[in-house]
């Protein structure tokens, strides 16, 4: 798995009218437990982010709450529902693509790991293949304007 | 509806092993769109709170994404994930019992409505029969010990 390897899925919820946005949860053997992209508008859920997606359903693959070993892939800084959301299901690391000065709270706004009361924090690497990520949303929002 | 009415459904929460805390999603007109409490054990999802569920269920009743004129009640101050869902479902209004200094993230922790980023901040009423909601927990997790 890999950052790159998560574009065709972003570009597919583009064509979906969704915003182009993808992850995975992958185990500490490689195991691909889940992937996602945001299904906001098809499921009429402003929840239905895809790492959320992505974390519940890794959650259900392997009939456990929490992901300790795993990797969660995402091509935009998680907002701070995913963070936490990565947090609570003890997600052991996050690679994430473009950051996300507006709506991010990993490495902006909330920054949520960085707060004394959080319990997990998962190792960050953030700005993987930003540009091809970022490029991926700007076009989206560009044409629907 | 109100935080009272909801300590019935927290103490269901509790019979069932799942820590006490209830929640509630009601339209301006006072329809109540959905309840929940907490289903972590029962779904083994760590996620599986009950204001996100309660919201995602508000959503689907409605049949919209946006719940702008809605309350949530909830028993405990929410985390992060739950305060940032809410945000991002347009919650119109927070009322919730117990402060949790060590959880929460609208008083506590990211605070997250007063980020600078923060695109949408409910209304907060905080600490509503704070003394019921807090000693239903404390009872919960003394027992388990």
């Amino acid at each position: 798995m890999s950052i790159a390897s998560l574009l065709p899925l972003a570009m597919t919820a583009a064509t979906l009218g969704e915003v182009p946005i993808a992850a995975a949860v992958v185990a500490a053997d490689g195991t691909v437990l889940a992937t996602a992209h945001n299904e906001v508008e098809a499921e009429g859920q402003a929840t239905a982010h895809a790492e959320l997606l992505a974390i519940q359903r890794a959650s259900a693959a392997r009939g456990s709450k929490y992901l300790e070993d795993c990797t969660l892939y995402v091509t935009l800084e998680p907002c701070a529902m995913c963070a936490q959301a990565a947090s609570l299901a003890k997600i052991q690391r996050i690679i994430f693509g473009a950051y996300d000065p507006k709506g991010g709270g990993v490495e902006h706004g909330a920054r949520l790991f960085q707060q004394p009361t959080c319990h997990h924090a998962p190792e960050v690497v953030g700005g993987v293949m930003e540009a091809e990520c970022s490029a991926l949303l700007k076009a989206f929002f560009q044409q629907r304007r």
